[in-house]
């Protein structure tokens, strides 16, 4: 390993399988990114202000970073991340850049390592590795780049060569920066995906207000099912002038129903009053996934469900610092049961695509490849959160690919607000795939020109296909 | 890779352990097949007639590849799947066997891929990939080859070399293709296998009536718990006298119950009068599972239970084209707890055989290795359905064999009803466990000498050994 | 392989991953033995007596064996296993090694052929196989050198090159042994841990006369809540003289409970009344999980929860031959919801340990490492029981480092009574862990100087630091 990157990363160690693996990705590593799902802020896109110092670039606002950090002992605080009541933290980036670069051990052997060792090296041309010794060297070769113009977000954009990439906007966002950057004439391509789950979960903060404000946008009457409905109908309307292609739904299960027309309506009052009632409140997220599929299949927008995260699981942490602050665990996840009523209504659609996610792995073979190898409607999205990993990615390719094949996943997407690592991210993604697909010829699985051909589609076109970019 | 199938298919890419694989292979790969669970017709052995054409032989009947292509859009009755209402369906074979054709591709990376190839190779002589583009050259092939007296059933089954071959008919059977064999003078040995769920799961089409044919059939009472449990004894004994030496049982779960005799004849009653009280048909089946094995204890039926397929997902599918149409999704299945009521009554039973299957592999090191590992009676199916596959049987191997070694296991069976592929799947079976077992070799985990004894043990002598064939 | 064992045992058959893997393992094989968590006799190295014959030291009292041939048909009486109630049982040394010796093959593919044949290898200097063949030639040389000085407890100790070993004892344990060792003046480091499984689970054998006796020994008012939690803590703290840095806790499950004081004081008079409710009782046992970690966080015994055993499956065995006889089969088991009122009450807590293990490899990825990953106060423990094999060392490393870090690990624990068999055991952990970084560094995802920091940490540092040797 020169530097910090080594060319062969990710492959065999040697002979026919790293051979192939290398010959595959050489076909692959210079194809744009297609980023169909993440969480950058359309913002940077927007204003293209330079990004501010390294720490809270890099650190502040990863939460796998202070997560790591924090479960050895250095507090949240020590790392900048901002509580609730607004009392002081760490604001000196060089500061939380040198904590940060002292416990960077503890990274080994993790993805982050290797997004983060791929940043310094390729977009910051970096080849020593960080240390306590190393950190004030880092903080200021980075800190510098980053006043350069050609280190703004649209100058990184475009090196990254990002074809297009979609951020994620909650329904009740008016979609402002998208409009800004439509209206500067920028040729870059970011479009918008409709997250509704604020105004769908009756348990999110302020749910009954606010679908009076979803009412209010809209000019629908959120106070009746119909309206209800006919509000997501408006909003996914006007996500789609903003070039969604997607929705996005973050639920604690995979739960669905197919309530009737009157039973739903029923329901919706009971919600809509406040009912305490648990099993209400998650009939009624359940029932949202049915409904919001019915609507993908009207008007196109491909639905992806994201579940099974256990959110903000420490009070002490929730309450001090708020929401997401790397307290998410994973929980066991159904969906054979759970997706059925969702199924039995529109899974045999052949227009409609339905792209599922996982944190629980044994789903993969047991659940998730069997349903996708049948279902029309539905396709398997890449490795989630934890699991977007070398190991995560492999144990995905093998437990899903013998039962759905690779044609019935969707490529890759990072999934990630951290913008500075989406090539990194890609190109894990792209290697894992490449070792993978060289693994096949090599045991004579796959015939070389196939393997070429589906390296292609893994690292782009299954992704602009399956979304519908 | 020269030709669909390269000599070192499945082996490690090079070096020792490539050495040592295929040494062992070369050992096993010429043993007879001994295919001792699987749904071949006996119907074909008993009149050699003729296969149809490849669409119809290959393509209509296997549910691996129609699920496959109905996952991508294709419909069922493209394929030729007859509806149950008869409406119209695709019969021209070979505009079957032209869109199966052009999918070809969907199979990349999965076992179907690598049986279908063998079999062309093999068995049809082809040494060109399948696509579109050659798709009327295998038909022509494939067709002319199957008019021949060779390629009839009999001659392919003394081709295959298959030493036994088990058949699997329901309790209600009459046996006569099976008798008609054994009338003929034909030396091939087929041997059928008791399956009685359609008079032991409440939920089966029918399940009254059946009972009614049970008793005239046998002539027992089938309306009380002593003569229904007669009916059975007098039909195992009758499967036996055509070879029989298992039963098989496919439930939703591997629930077990052990009621005492006057409790279980109250449910028995209570089943027969038609309760649709789902606790009790599921306490009904849980008590059947329990019976059929004190039943072995006396007989000496080895008894296999194949629990975990949801049969059936798709309602509109089930309606459309009726059973077994490619939507069975595997289920979590539990077992310790399950099987712990058969497990009190006959566990510790040296002379009984309970063969246990999953679809859920998370069972494989939690539950199933270490309940095989010190029950007697207990034994390890391979790895089945789904897992039927090069990574799902290497998965088996690693997590079942430090807990339950090799001789807990019971080799391969094929559980198939394309019978021209028998030999395929159990090649794929053989090189598999041979790279596992060369593996071990290579980190000195395990001598030589020894790995040649396991690879026959695998291969041939454990499944006739643990099926008393 | 010449002889028993091959100096690249483990390692990656050729190439850069064996040569890496034998460098890294080189630093790392003569390090001193830290065994944190184990369960050898205290008397050994108290009384410091010879051995007993080869099958009552090596077969007799290792349920890995016996279950194995059990399984395979062997009795327990054969083996010698002695029966509850006095019956006859084989007490001929020499006939129940013959007996092991004829089935050894049984073994292969297994940890425990690994173990032994390092003990015969490196222990016994014998170089050819175990078989009916050549099991009296072993019986003799084995029984031989039991009889020399060099081979009593406290030489094997010194030899085995062992710094610190903890044993444990229940709560109720006078600590004679470990008080005779310690009145030697011989230099070993042995310790105790804290078990107080027997006055904590209602379910226990015994549990109200336990109490009692807790009671006098303390002179605390078991009667009362306050008296009893006080007779923990004076329990504690006598454990604590001897050496203990931990505490231990067997049950069924990882659920815990976080109840007022009224509440488990209230809760705890209906348990020591005899509550017969099962409910109650697995709530009391889940509060005592969460009191243990917060008299943890005050006496700072680091606390270890070793869930899902259901221990003594076949009640025929368990009245026979009573407890921890093999057939103990791992469960299902739930960590994220199951922890949460300890973590609620002390997740966040920097100065408090609490290690967790699991018998349920799907918790690994799902919930331990992220669980670790983030609380400081939780660690995981190794693979464990059946899990600590080269197949499941491998997996644990591939499916928590890249959530957790190597870092929230604690290294290895032998948790073995085969007291010959400790060296073997350490040997194949820091093998299989020299083997999976090699292969890190192979796939350049790891720097070659990391991987030698990460071996060493792994092998001795990280298990002296979490348990406070």
């Amino acid at each position: 390993m020169a530097g910090l990157t080594d060319p062969n990363l990710l492959f065999a160690a040697e002979g026919r399988p790293l051979a192939l693996a290398r010959d595959l990705y050489t076909g692959v590593k210079d194809l744009p990114i297609v980023s169909p799902h993440g969480h950058t802020d359309p913002r940077w896109y927007a204003l293209n202000e330079p990004f501010p110092d390294p720490a809270h670039l890099l650190v502040v606002p990863d939460h796998y970073i202070f997560r790591m950090l924090f479960s050895q002992g250095v507090r949240l605080e020590e790392l900048g991340v901002p509580t609730l009541d607004g009392g002081s933290v760490e604001t000196d980036g060089r500061a939380i850049w040198r904590r940060f670069a002292e416990h960077y051990f503890l990274f080994r052997g993790t993805p982050t390592r290797l997004w983060l060792d791929h940043v310094f090296a390729h977009l910051f041309g970096i080849d020593e590795p960080l240390s306590a010794g190393t950190a004030d060297r880092y903080y200021d070769t980075i800190a510098a780049l980053l006043q350069r113009d050609d280190y703004r977000p649209r100058a990184l954009f475009e090196r990254f060569n990002i074809e297009v990439i979609a951020t994620t906007e909650g329904a009740l966002d008016d979609l402002k920066w998208h409009r800004m950057i439509r209206d500067s004439g920028w040729q870059g391509r970011v479009v918008t995906a409709y997250r509704p789950d604020a105004v769908v979960d009756p348990d999110f903060e302020g749910f009954s207000a606010n679908l009076d404000r979803l009412g209010e946008i809209t000019g629908c009457d959120t106070g009746t099912w119909v309206g209800y409905l006919d509000a997501h109908r408006q909003r996914r309307a006007y996500f789609k002038e903003f070039g969604a292609t997607s929705s996005d739904h973050g639920h604690p299960t995979a739960e669905t129903a197919n309530l009737s027309d009157a039973a739903a309506a029923e329901l919706f009052d009971r919600i809509r009053r406040g009912s305490d009632d648990e099993r209400e409140r998650k009939l009624f997220r359940a029932q949202m996934l049915t409904e919001m599929a019915k609507m993908s299949r009207d008007d196109g927008l491909v639905q992806q469900i994201h579940p099974g995260s256990w959110r903000n699981h420490s009070p002490g942490i929730f309450q001090k610092f708020g929401r997401d602050k790397g307290f998410d665990i994973p929980a066991r996840t159904d969906y054979a049961a759970a997706l059925k009523p969702l199924l039995d209504w529109v899974g045999l659609e052949r227009d409609l695509t339905v792209i599922l996610f996982t944190l629980d792995e044994t789903s993969y073979a047991r659940e998730l490849a069997p349903l996708a190898g049948v279902y029309p409607a539905l396709k398997l999205g890449p490795a989630w959160w934890f699991n977007d990993s070398p190991e995560g990615m492999r144990r995905f390719r093998e437990m899903t690919t013998e039962t759905a094949g690779f044609y019935n996943t969707v490529g890759f997407n990072d999934d990630t607000r951290a913008f500075p690592s989406i090539p990194a991210r890609h190109d894990v993604a792209r290697r894992v795939d490449c070792a993978f697909l060289a693994r096949l010829v090599a045991e004579h699985r796959l015939r070389e020109d196939e393997a070429h051909e589906l390296a292609r589609e893994l690292a782009y076109t299954l992704a602009k296909k399956a979304y519908r970019l």
